[in-house]
């Protein structure tokens, strides 16, 4: 069983070559859930979403969101009764959160939703939210806080953010199978995500944390920053704005009190020894994904590092 | 100042043309808000939305309902995860019911919401549910209890109704304004809706049957019965099992504690003498609604028997 840490577009990409090299049924995604936002009543959860639609084959593979050619016309009233429609939610993306927040209402626990939400959609994956309780992930520009779909979405990643508050998140248990799951583990991936934000707002759940630091396999990041930018999100931003270096090594600096191995890409192959210092190994491959075949051989090089 | 009780499809199709004869800022509808349902968590109001959508000149000509040319991709999902879709509710449909739904939560009354929504959608009537209270309309077949919507949408109206039931009725309030139109309007309209369910429903307000009994000006209703038959939905059916005669006849029963003028289709002619008996006044006409122009002069005769 490999554990894999996720959060949106970027875990949801290099996943898809994952579960061609290990069996669905082997894989546990601990999927953030700090950007859930409430849109017009119904519970969001963007994150899981997109890892589950992908995985599904069912995602958008331009926007990397939502349903492949989806419709828009319940926004398109929404916005004519007033409503905001910067965050854009597709009629199928809907019935999603109209599912969701029903269950959650009538006392469902958001792992139990998503749960059912991902057998639905015929995957065998086991996706779980980092926590069942809540945790939001807020930032702030010049000391104006917004919640972090505000800052992405409505804002477009414009403003300068000085600092990121993980709502709740003390307080906050792991949800029912995550401790277990990390514990036996055969091994942990950190997927290419934002390492601030969304892999950030996994780890601020204390005792998934924890429960990493004591793991006894392997814990091994693929770096979603190649040659000091990200491939998609504003994670370079985020990590210079809050003084942490946007690279590989900044990443690797993120993770340090559990990383064992991190895979960066060839243009970065020159930080491999700063990041060696930090007792971390880097493993030095072509890590832009663009085809099917390239995220299917970063995967079996993350299992080999699994596994080495 | 125009009054007019309205059920769904057949209030709003007279309605049409009503507007058209007099202006917008002139009339008051009372709607049914017995059939109001609860589907995946939201608030659906039937019949105010029917009338609503058909005076914005947005709804699906051919079904009667919903907007014209709706898609029913959240649906397509919904059913996917396992949830009952009998009750069609397509994707522009379903922002009425988000925007309901979650205004009502935040505490605004029904009466509110849809006057807000009524106002998004470009009318000018003043649109009222009877009551902003908990009404809904139930019915028993061979002891069996359902809501109005099970018997109509996902049974067809095929079990054989023994009672309706207005649960709630008895301790609902008017809505705001409700009275005060009925007290202040030159004339009560009766839209040609099912007597027994749709403006059942509203009648069973009691401060509203009680307010038409005392009203000083006439009231006038139009007979949805037309040679023993209904154009649209239950009415003949559900009048005919629960003992009241299926015509134009037993719609002015239904009435006679109020009621001072029925407008009857030709081929009623032959009832007039028996409803005359009741003490209302039957006035024969082509009733049957085909084309906007039947609608206007069906409108136009209401209209001068409120007057005369």
């Amino acid at each position: 069983m490999i554990v894999a840490l996720a959060g949106g577009v970027g875990a949801a990409r290099f996943l898809e070559g994952f579960v061609r090299v290990v069996p669905q049924e082997k894989v546990t995604i601990i999927g953030n859930v700090g950007d859930d936002i409430e849109i017009y009543g119904l519970h969001v959860s963007p994150d899981l979403d997109i890892v589950a639609y992908t995985l599904a084959g069912l995602v958008d593979p331009n926007k990397g969101w939502g349903f492949r050619g989806d419709t828009f016309h319940c926004q398109e009233i929404l916005c004519k009764y007033g409503y905001e429609t910067w965050f854009h939610i597709g009629d199928r993306d809907m019935a999603t959160h109209l599912y969701r927040t029903q269950q959650l209402r009538r006392g469902s626990r958001l792992s139990k939703v998503t749960h059912d939400l991902v057998r639905s959609l015929g995957l065998r994956v086991k996706l779980l939210p980092a926590t069942d309780d809540q945790l939001t992930t807020y930032v702030t520009s010049r000391g104006r806080r917004m919640h972090f779909q505000e800052y992405m979405v409505k804002r477009g990643t414009r403003p300068r953010i000085d600092r990121v508050i993980f709502e709740g998140a003390k307080s906050t248990e792991p949800a029912d199978g995550v401790l277990e799951s990390i514990t036996r583990a055969k091994g942990v991936l950190v997927c290419p995500s934002n390492p601030i934000v969304s892999i950030g707002a996994v780890l601020a759940v204390p005792k998934i944390r924890a429960a990493l630091q004591r793991a006894k396999t392997k814990v091994v990041a693929v770096s979603p920053i190649i040659g000091g930018k990200t491939v998609k999100g504003p994670a370079d931003k985020l990590m210079k704005s809050l003084g942490v270096e946007p690279s590989a090594f900044g990443v690797a600096e993120c993770y340090r009190d559990f990383l064992d191995t991190i895979i960066i890409d060839r243009v970065d192959r020159k930080l491999a020894p700063k990041i060696e210092a930090l007792g971390i190994k880097a493993t030095v491959t072509q890590a832009l994904m663009k085809t099917m075949a390239d995220k299917v051989r970063l995967a079996r090089l993350a299992l080999s590092e699994i596994e080495s």
